[in-house]
């Protein structure tokens, strides 16, 4: 069933729960998912169980024959994946490793995609002072397949006073080229039309200087769309100063890594943040995920925020080309933060169900 | 000259005033300096033309003669390199690596030392709601003299599609260890006793693991420090929603670029943050600058404030082997910040004076 093609119908689904909240978060983000979808799409769902429970069961992170048929699917849908802090049967790294990061990897999800908005009703930790600049909305384009989460690099003479290890950053004009050309299209649709590149050009000259001529270069054939760069170390203080400067980012990975992260923070926390693996060639299947853990514990509780998993829906529909239905929830969700009380307890699936009937009404 | 001994009294000290607002805030930092150093204390200034201004002069950015005799020093004052933005005639990059990094890893200034201070008065663009929590007080240890700063990498294939660019972070068990140790030595002697290893341990996993165990391996040796870890990126949601939960924070050349610059924002912005490129074994002079830049700007005009740069001179001080000295900047600097009243404008060296005064009555 790859590539997906929206003519069909039928969007063959991968449903990773995985661990903790993951699958109560989840149960709803399809609820909403269901509801907002327009009546000739057609979701059929497999369940995938990985995670940190799976793996403490079967030993195993990501079997081939599990990943090959994940490959064959249309978009995967991804709770949240991770043990018990500190539990000394799973080795530190070993699922964000085996599998998060080996599914971006292998499904070339080149384009990491996180939205920050600041939705109304929600608590950022920013002063009034900075929030009344102005609105706060942009999106995070966070290249995904290479930079230093490549693995590259080793250890010399481990455990001895002459010990070295090595990170190696690895950056190809294909892998950079292709992101931000990514992230000119999407800046290129937006009102505001900026697109910033966020590096550290004046110390890290070699992986700079690639990301700075291809940004240039693209940036010549988007000439209604305005550039300008920020170091990374800059970021750190517009994002908590004036956030409303920033349109859309486009950055390697390890610095999206950082800066999405601030970026949820300032926007009222990792509660509300969605995210999106995305293969824009549509090679393979792209993935959505809140950017929250599993948070164990508050597992089995039924009191986590499904808001995120919710808003990953709509990226989804969004990338399978459903726009009008993306927005619907983005709506219903915008509609429902808008009503919370402060104070106020509601269990996963009444989020869930409020969300839903908002999208269905 | 070399090393310094507090007994001599004599201090050999490099000034590099800099470009900009540097030589106006160096001033004041001088000025206080010398009213707060004891009696015994002799300051043999040599001023060291250095920057964007003498590199588009002269063409030079660090000569290896005033290299060698700035080895010769106790200490070094420096105010802020930085040319007007966008200048053609000052190709990126060339002060920083040929001037700034230049001299912290020919000086061995492996210890980077960022106090992190909500001082009285200033201005955080935090929530009250956080603030709230209780001080924001920590210091960060970053390591500089190795990780993604030492330049190593390299490009093939340069403007081709096949382009491949890499950079090559390198961590010594020799480096990681001598910087972990000055921080578990510095985190002992405050009140609280606590230190953070921040890093990114299960992505960057080479790197990660000599960090990792060169950390718990110094920790046996400090019983009463309490440690714990952090992602990098986990760092941005603390810093910015609970910042009162660091008070040493140990970590690496790149991630410690941008936790300082975080710190400094959440702490009222750059304008009053000092940092010392410090080399405790005392083997080549420590250097002392503010944090902010040039601000070519608002240079000529007298209207800098110097906070930051008078912070830097008191922590020029402490290493020195004065603390009660550096106390009494820090004191004063505090109790000109309480008095300072919002829209009230004083010129460069005006808080100088008032801060000189203050360390002197
Ligand atoms: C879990 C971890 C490997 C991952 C990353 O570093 O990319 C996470 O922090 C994220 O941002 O998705
Ligand atoms: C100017 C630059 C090279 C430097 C760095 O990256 O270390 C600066 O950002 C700093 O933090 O001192």
């Amino acid at each position: 069933a790859t590539p997906f093609t929206p003519a069909t119908g039928q969007v063959d689904l991968a449903v990773i729960p995985g661990d903790g909240i993951g699958p109560e978060v989840t149960a709803e983000a399809l609820k909403v998912l269901e509801v907002a979808a327009p009546d000739e799409l057609k979701f059929a769902r497999t369940q995938y169980d990985l995670g940190a429970e799976n793996y403490l069961r079967t030993g195993e992170v990501l079997p081939p024959s599990v990943l090959a048929e994940i490959k064959g699917q249309d978009a995967i849908l991804l709770g949240a994946v991770g043990g018990k802090p500190n539990d000394p049967n799973l080795p530190p790294g070993i699922l964000e490793r085996g599998l998060l990061l080996k599914l971006r990897f292998e499904l070339d999800h080149y384009v990491n995609l996180r939205p920050s908005r600041l939705y109304p009703g929600s608590t950022s930790p920013l002063s009034d002072a900075v929030l009344g600049k102005g609105e706060v909305d942009f999106v995070v384009v966070r290249e995904g397949t290479e930079g230093p989460y490549t693995g590259n690099g080793g250890a010399l003479r481990v455990g001895t006073p002459a010990e070295v290890a090595t990170e190696v950053s690895v950056n190809t004009a294909y892998g950079v080229e292709r992101v931000i050309r990514d992230a000119f299209e999407r800046a290129s649709k937006r009102p505001r039309k900026k697109l910033t590149l966020v590096h550290k050009t004046n110390v890290l000259v070699h992986a700079g200087q690639v990301w700075w001529r291809l940004f240039e270069k693209v940036a010549a054939e988007y000439p209604d769309v305005t550039t300008d760069y920020s170091h990374i170390d800059a970021v750190m203080i517009y994002l908590t100063t004036d956030p409303q400067r920033f349109d859309v980012i486009v950055t390697d990975n390890l610095f999206g890594d950082i800066v999405t992260d601030l970026a949820a923070a300032i926007t009222g926390g990792i509660g509300l943040a969605a995210s999106g693996n995305v293969n824009p060639d549509r090679t393979y299947p792209s993935m959505f995920e809140p950017v929250h853990g599993s948070a164990p514990d508050i597992a089995g509780q039924l009191i986590a925020d499904p808001t995120a998993a919710i808003l990953s829906g709509a990226l989804l529909l969004d990338h399978l080309g459903h726009p009008e239905a993306a927005a619907r929830i983005e709506a219903a969700v915008l509609a429902d933060l808008e009503a919370r009380t402060p104070g106020q307890q509601r269990r996963t699936p009444e989020v869930g169900d409020a969300i839903a009937a908002r999208v269905a009404g």
